[in-house]
């Protein structure tokens, strides 16, 4: 199994930053887009445990889309063969003096590159 | 690409649990061979980020031994195919009214199921 095999990292890091323009954006089409449309896929945020597509999707169209913008401080993604990847991302809310991580797990499926699994938190 | 393959749920389970296990016993040795041995790997915890396999043992290593049991209130592990899995728990520590959140990227290598990419935190 190839490690960051460069064209597959290419491939995610595209996917990667359309999820975050369209997160502070707060472009809820492309969000609804990029998750995987299952029953299995979980989305633990800051505040809430959302297990499914269609909790992930209420949880997007009742959030307030004002002062999602934020800046990215560090970024790590790890592809595994042409499938797989896991992508990490340390921010900063504009505004804030807190630092959050958010975590995803990407599946290339026959639809495309799909968020399987995604984690945000604040640094405690 | 088949979603939770009985066999593999049962092979991912049995990896995840004994990682468990392993945390709460602080069992250092079992928590090194299950993380991947990697510059790649990277685990965020509630109050550290992590980068590397050498950062992940050395926090291991420096950790106190006490006061690391936790109920599992909530477990949901996805497989796809045979070599990839995503595993989320929701958990409490004994003692605390807190509920953390623990997900993990697993894929299997050739040495093994391996955890590549780690997050915990509290619920705000």
């Amino acid at each position: 199994m190839q490690i960051n095999k460069p064209e597959i990292v290419e491939e995610v890091t595209h996917a990667f930053m359309r999820y975050e323009r369209a997160l502070t954006s707060n472009d809820v089409e492309v969000l609804d887009e990029l998750f995987w449309n299952s029953e299995h896929t979980v989305r633990f945020g800051a505040t809430e445990h959302l297990y499914g597509f269609a909790e992930i999707q209420a949880f997007r169209a009742g959030r307030p889309s004002q002062g999602l913008d934020r800046d990215m401080l560090k970024t790590q993604i790890t592809t595994f063969g042409d499938d797989l990847a896991t992508a990490h991302l340390e921010f900063q809310r504009i505004g804030s003096d807190k630092v959050g991580r958010q975590t995803q797990t990407w599946v290339r499926l026959p639809q495309g590159w799909r968020v399987v699994s995604a984690h945000v938190s604040m640094l405690a």
